[in-house]
């Protein structure tokens, strides 16, 4: 179902992980449970993949995950400043070592000036060291900006833990 | 990237949502995501998909949503009892008027001699109405039998909803 390159991506981030002794959660918005399915195509996931957060109606955006309201209404729920507290908020309502976030359009509707349809936001946590972040225009229809955010999340995941 | 035949149900499980004025909740294990990912794979379904969530490691499955661990040994995580906990859980912990909630071994390894692999339960709850539960043993390799289930989730959805 997912394309070999994502499922290469996968395999590399859960190796990562497993090197570190580490488990890895993902919240995701745009991409909606595809990062946590691309993740688990891998077989024997379940040792280092350990739970994942789909927020996507706006009122589970505004309450997820401990992200200040008063962020998401400053930067827009997304953005730089909101997927970086997603990420971290994984990582505090789970026991993992790593945690992945990301928020994006990936259309045919939403976007704006600042952020066009195709923008995502992709973030990184890890407890005691800098949450990466990461902001990427992919072309395509809303397919190919949600897989190509799926891969981006994957590549951030062992940038992280690097 | 879902095949059109799910697309369509994911559809209609959207329609009978908005039909009914309500949101969209899922629970998933080994799934673990493509529920959600295929019901927004359908433009608009941000305003009926609330959230989801994702149990993946046995550390998730045991705490997740509320379900007893009582429960989850007595009868295991991938059983009736636990499915329906689970799609009750996330009605209680979202706004969601109605919860689909999957576990079940995907294969290649897992299962035992009750429920081998290919076995899923699906469950779909409302509030105060009886949660309903399937059992189903799909065919196939790890993709066939998780699409398959993701398929009869948002049947589920459907029939819950009518």
């Amino acid at each position: 179902m997912f394309p070999k390159d994502l499922l290469d991506k996968a395999a590399r981030a859960l190796d990562a992980a497993k090197a570190k002794d580490v488990r890895i959660a993902t919240a995701e918005t745009c991409t909606a449970g595809l990062v946590s399915g691309c993740l688990t195509s891998v077989s024997g996931a379940s040792k280092i993949f350990e739970r994942g957060f789909v927020l996507y109606h706006d009122s589970a955006k505004a309450t997820g995950l401990g992200v200040a309201e008063e962020i998401s209404r400053k930067h827009g729920a997304v953005s730089a400043e909101v997927t970086q507290g997603l990420a971290e908020g994984a990582l505090k309502n789970s026991t993992a070592g790593v945690a992945v976030a990301v928020t994006g359009y990936a259309g045919p509707g939403g976007g704006n000036e600042k952020n066009p349809v195709g923008t995502c936001y992709i973030a990184a946590a890890r407890p005691g060291a800098t949450t990466l972040v990461e902001r990427h225009v992919f072309p395509g229809d809303r397919d190919g900006v949600r897989l190509a955010a799926v891969g981006a999340a994957l590549d951030l995941i062992v940038k992280r833990l690097q």
